[in-house]
């Protein structure tokens, strides 16, 4: 499908990438570039056999490539168009790989003036809390959405290439625009993340911080579990899309305000329901993925 | 171990106490007791095995009957213990296994003017979305820890009794004074299953809600996989520690609004900071987790 490959920022999502890549034969080869003090992470990518050979210099890696995946985290975007826009060429097919699309999308108009045709922006909803390219999957798309969120402008057989190419590789392409990206992902799974590093954070800075970690439970562990994630690639993308989170957290203190009245006023009835409407969405949201999945 | 045990509600929990108990050899037979409308799951209850026999006369439930595990919801402990406060007697250990402790010592308290010194305090840390006898397993109480939290004047032969028997069926035993037990779990159960009620409630009422489920993945599941519990009953806990979760709620609408100010004034650093930190202490949390099971 590509001749040659280049996988900037061979970490979890861009070396998983990367092997899938390899498994299903989209590439020739497939190349990893980074900064220098990301060089043994790239040698170890090259040793485990993710890539074919690593480069930190942009001229080389880019030789004869006609598929770039911008794979490092999202606070990087703008600086990684500024040092692939001298080599930008209308032969190649670029996507992105980020949480957060509006700021990629800025990053890339404040770069070009506008965002070029064939740069592809996407996202696949898959992730772990491990990072780094020791932690990279085979199949860490199989079965997982990835959302493409073309504009006006984009190239729509780059759109059908990159869409192909992770169809490919088991994902399950879905087309949204960007602010709706921004919005649903903001509420599914940046609040979310905010949530649980927040809980976590509130209660170990308890006196009896010793008791709580040691009698949580299973409940605990499942709805902490993503306070296990990457707190800089977090911080990144809690900025990255902060114009959605600042009243996503306003609506849910609102929505806390509104359970502590019913605590407070003794409105047994009124939480019941709160909490059964809850209860019942989930249970039409599980049914849907597995539907979907 | 004991003659006789009846459960006063064969649900989950006391259906699976039922089970383990029989497993272990701890008594000769053992009973349910429930009311005329709790009829269908008594039945069940019998067919599966769980009890021996069942009861909806409360004479006739407790006759011969050496333990007595009361296994209702929490909002009704104050009516049952008014049930069996004529049969009371001092040959019989009664515990509960309610998820808050300070309102079953109210609720004693209000019955019978002081807590009997042979009813003592017990909340097995285990549990499930699913709810009913249907739902009990053998080994639920396995490797989960059982705390107990006497009183002044609760007899510690009693204490020592239902300390080894839930020891037999596969607990870790662990001793906490009322209040204690009441912020720990607040903190590490009732507040997260608050929180994940709040989300999952907020974002079924969002114009985009088809969306956001749509696309909602794995992180999602598992931080709200406790919004899939039974509503009654968590309703019924919130409200019977209020006390604790108010101020809980209080202080985490605090921490939202404080990564609130960190987003606005694009303090980078210090949200960091703070994923690290709540990264670091879930971390300690799943240590201490895995040395102590």
């Amino acid at each position: 499908m590509f001749k040659r490959v280049c996988v900037i920022g061979v970490g979890l999502i861009g070396g998983s990438f990367a092997k899938a890549a390899r498994i299903h034969h989209l590439a020739q080869s497939i190349v990893g570039f980074g900064r220098v003090d990301d060089l043994e992470n790239l040698q170890l990518a090259k040793q485990l056999g993710v890539i074919d050979e690593f480069y930190t210099d942009i001229t080389s890696a880019l030789e004869s490539t006609d598929c770039v995946v911008l794979a490092t985290p999202v606070a990087s975007t703008q600086r990684i168009l500024s040092l692939l826009k001298p080599f930008w060429t209308s032969d190649c097919v670029y996507f992105d790989v980020g949480s957060t699309k509006g700021n990629v999308m800025d990053a890339a108009m404040h770069v070009f003036g506008e965002v070029p045709d064939n740069f592809i922006l996407a996202h696949p909803i898959a992730g772990a809390e491990q990072s780094g390219v020791s932690a990279a999957l085979d199949d860490l798309f199989v079965g997982k959405r990835l959302i493409i969120t073309p504009l006006p402008n984009t190239s729509p057989t780059h759109v059908q290439n990159v869409a192909t190419c992770w169809e490919n590789i088991g994902a399950i392409v879905a087309f949204m625009d960007v602010k709706q990206h921004d919005s649903v992902l903001g509420a599914t799974s940046h609040l979310p993340h905010l949530l649980a590093f927040a809980l976590v954070n509130m209660l170990g800075h308890r006196d009896e911080k010793e008791d709580i970690f040691h009698y949580a439970a299973g409940g605990f562990r499942d709805f902490t579990r993503i306070a296990s994630s990457d707190p800089a690639m977090w911080q990144a993308i809690c900025f990255a899309n902060k114009n959605e989170l600042l009243p996503l957290l306003e609506a849910f203190k609102m929505q806390l305000t509104q359970m502590q009245e019913l605590l407070e006023s003794d409105n047994q009835a009124a939480l019941i329901d709160l909490f059964a409407y809850a209860n019942t969405a989930r249970q039409k949201f599980l049914q849907q993925t597995e539907l979907s999945t």
